[in-house]
């Protein structure tokens, strides 16, 4: 590349820096709160000048080492600190994988503030809803993304222009912060003394058709990026690509697994398969992580060949099929089965694959390497336990290892999200019986793994992301011609799912329509358009006389799955 | 291997058996105590066949998988707990590595008791010390180190002929935890609410002539535990040969580290190099741990040749020399150095190699690979600081990063004890100024990597045991012809380091001893034989007419080392 990076005078730091935070007074000498936020302080200190942050593809591409990034880190924590936020503020961020969202990780926790990640693909009103349910106090957005905010809002914006240049606002914030600190350096901020303290707060519309925010902790946080360092050999001779939307889950703990790992990483403002595979092929790269419906995209891409070096590929979101574990293999790429959400940090479970399923055949090994599996390094066990008989059922009762019962996945534990934020009814029930009930129904086959068969709540996974069937059903139920809908998931060759829409029309809509149900699906497609977010649209609208119910009422989704199933 | 062995039927467990302990009540959701016991849970969950533990080469062979070994944990903890251990008492394990202490490892935090590990290189007056002031409530001893139990012992006592078999007490002891447990299993026994209880308590002569209880915490075992297996990337594909003795600082936590890597572990009851070679060669070993001195033994052993695969070898206790690394590299042996005491776990820095030294030449490399360097993962940082003025000085000042000006070594954190065994006089001291004191002298280079210099509390390094000179000096001491010793370390070709003491004889007995200081050598010798271990014996005796002192009387230790270093 002829182009020469120069940082911002701001971004390099004094010499003979000192690395550590002010601590805290009082603690046992015996022990330190976890925080994530140490390992980037860690590597800059031992790794200063191994690159650490690269951001290729831009307009202006950027390449931070450890020394360098830390210092924004902490230019970022000042900005933040003189500009009002304090100890529990919430900072939201909205951006793709680039350096914002990396660096934001790190210096919101260096302000002990929490970082509320705002995910790209949503509605403006989605948008409005979360900077408003978070009580954001400040707002870091990327260039490309400031339609998502509200017209009349009276929060502060700091817009990136990703450009990593002196006349960018938003290093002109961290410029700022720089001057502002007046070379206090590390020593002014103080180390979070309470490892329970918040870290993310990450709005999930994973379980109901209302926005979440789920909020993690520094301990869970800490031993969760661990974990996923671990249980993916990151270290300090790998590269991981960022596929995966930094915004997800707060990318499963990996911005901070890699600090910890002293791990370089590439983001990459889109999902583009061209510069996915250039960078497989050119830039070391060891480890990326993404849904099975990102990696069909990966493996089927033109530029798809057999790797030089093996990469490890970290999936989740869905089990991966036969099909993809194959065709993963034939390129080099060595899939780590991972299952999680973003109540549990992203994977607490993974399917550990025993020695003596290499003598099986690929269909039968696949159908292995699909189940969840057991409880991640760090997490406690994954366990399938009865349905609630009723709402007033606490009771938890583990299913019996037959391969066979359903019931529903829960966990407890470091891995566990600490509470939805000022949601303390959805929290309890959430924590019913002692254990996070995550919604997802699934099996315990006899080596203890499990497996999901289906998912409780509905999710559509649709380009990867989750899309809350009630919640397109609560918008559809809004047209004036719609009685009921029904939503579920069909499969999609490129997107993996789609919602499938089953409508019953009013009846003073019937006559409207009569005999014109596909211009109706069209009106109603175009309708939701102007509602929800593009993945979460209904691809297909079926209007219907009636919807399968039980006796008391409930729409039977296990039916009108077997419909489209058909399809 | 033409024998068969067959585990007790104690050790078996009962189909389907439940691996979860009794859940605290009241505890978060997202909240769960570290504690590392919950390793060998998960290992017996998810890979229950697999290759545990092995000790092949004693008398009666045995190889125990997960699943097994993991029952027989259940049943020492029940056995112990029908022998009326309670919450917090001490169990005293006497035993080189094989299974008995492995067991104990996880069997006796399993009984929420306190694993009181003893030196089988010690005196019986030591050990009788060391009994007395842990307060040790039961003993198991294996069958060869009997004869170091004081004769008067009210203590009940275990004995283990480390056979596995039946007749074994140490496996009647197990069975008849077995059956004390009425297949309450797992169930039975309840998790350890609070992190911060006790784990292990090792008594170290590091410091002082009068042995210290090292009280170390659940928590930090667990995260040194896990650092370890990171820093040395041990997995599930990883065989660990145990040369360094289990009983040292716990085994720098690898007892745990293995079983949360699900990698397999072999013990050998002593250091036997045409062993070990066979082991390398044909068990698939992958990482063990040693002293240098170990090492030294190791890669000049006749059956030393260039491995077929790699293997990790984890040094501490000094530095490795130039001699040493190429040695080992030569071999295909790859060192990872790393630096600690006792009262850190074990390792607690880390020399991490940075990719520039590649280009350098073995003798400059070495000198760099040599320093103890940076922080471990988990670790806080290594600071070194200048000494105290005085007693009541407690200021910890950070030395300059100039590679010259010496200090001490201190840390804090999680990856440090929690306190000398009642002794909280000591205890304030060694956590002068909110750190852990080391008692290490060292100087820190402008990479912020540390270098030991010196070791301010004269430990002698004598075939991987440290022997206090303060010790040796009191026993020395107690002749009654001498008037003052002082002993230094002196290399050894054999042993690393060995004592070199200086006496000055007492008047009265300066003409008994006259022109015959060999043969009052050889007496001191012999005497300090009746009182010491024999690593801390004085190999070197060497009567003097004065000893040189500063102006406030204290011994100048640094000449007399410069003496001996001519020698």
């Amino acid at each position: 590349m002829s182009f020469k990076f120069a940082p911002t005078p701001a971004s390099l730091p004094p010499r003979n820096a000192s690395l550590v935070l002010r601590q805290p007074a009082n603690l046992p000498v015996y022990f330190q709160p976890l925080n994530p936020l140490q390992f980037i302080l860690r590597a800059a200190e031992i790794y200063p000048e191994k690159l650490a942050l690269v951001h290729p593809d831009a307009k202006y591409p950027v390449f931070y080492s450890f020394s360098v990034w830390c210092q924004r880190i902490q230019n970022l924590a000042y900005a933040l600190i003189q500009a009002g936020i304090k100890p529990g503020d919430r900072v939201a961020v909205i951006a793709p994988n680039s350096p914002l969202i990396a660096d934001a990780h790190h210096g919101v926790l260096a302000a002990q503030a929490v970082l509320c990640l705002i995910n790209t693909r949503l509605k403006p009103s989605e948008v409005a809803y979360i900077l408003d349910h978070s009580g954001s106090s400040i707002i870091l957005v990327d260039h490309e993304y400031r339609h998502l905010l509200p017209p009349d809002l009276k929060t502060p914006v700091i817009v990136s222009n990703d450009s990593g240049r002196e006349d960018d606002p938003y290093e002109q914030f961290l410029s700022n912060g720089r001057a502002f600190s007046q070379e206090r350096g590390w020593k002014g901020l103080e180390y979070q003394a309470d490892e329970s303290a918040s870290a993310l707060l990450c709005y999930t519309s994973g379980t109901t058709g209302r926005p979440k925010g789920v909020v993690t902790t520094l301990r869970g946080s800490y031993l969760a990026a661990v974990a996923n360092a671990y249980e993916s050999r990151i270290h300090v001779d790998s590269t991981y690509l960022w596929i995966l939307p930094m915004f997800h889950a707060g990318g499963w703990t990996f911005p901070w697994a890699l600090t910890f790992a002293f791990a370089t990483q590439i983001t990459l403002r889109t999902v583009d398969f061209t510069l996915i595979w250039k960078h497989f092929n050119n830039s070391g790269v060891t480890h990326y992580s993404s849904a099975p419906t990102v990696q069909i995209g990966i493996v089927n891409d033109p530029a798809a060949k057999p790797l030089s070096r093996p990469i490890s590929a970290i999936i989740a979101g869905a089990a991966p099929t036969a099909s993809l574990i194959s065709s993963l293999e034939a390129k080099g790429i060595q899939p780590i089965h991972v299952y999680g959400l973003t109540e549990t940090y992203g994977p607490f479970t993974r399917n550990y694959v025993q020695p003596s399923w290499a003598a099986l055949s690929l269909q039968e090994r696949s159908k292995l390497m699909a189940r969840q599996g057991h409880g991640f390094a760090m997490a406690q066990d994954a366990r399938v336990v009865y349905l609630p008989k009723d709402s007033n059922d606490t009771e938890l009762v583990d299913v019996p290892r037959d391969g066979k019962t359903v019931g529903e996945i829960v966990t407890r534990g470091n891995i566990v999200m600490k509470e939805y934020f000022r949601d303390p009814e959805a929290t309890t029930k959430a924590f019913r019986g002692g254990s996070f009930n995550t919604g997802d129904l699934a099996v315990m086959h006899p080596d203890g793994a499990i497996a999901i068969v289906d998912r409780s709540k509905d999710i559509i996974i649709s380009g990867g992301e989750n899309a809350s069937s009630l919640a397109i059903e609560q918008e559809l139920s809004s047209h004036p011609d719609v009685l009921e809908a029904s939503v579920v998931a069909r499969n999609h060759i490129k997107w993996g799912e789609r919602p499938h829409a089953f409508i019953i029309l009013k009846v003073d809509s019937r006559t409207k329509w009569k005999g014109r149900h596909d211009a109706f699906g069209e009106e109603l497609k175009a309708y939701s358009k102007t509602r929800l977010p593009g993945f979460a649209c209904p691809e297909w609208v079926q209007v219907v006389e009636q919807l399968p119910k039980t006796s008391t009422g409930k729409i039977l989704k296990t039916d009108l799955r077997k419909i489209v199933a058909k399809l």
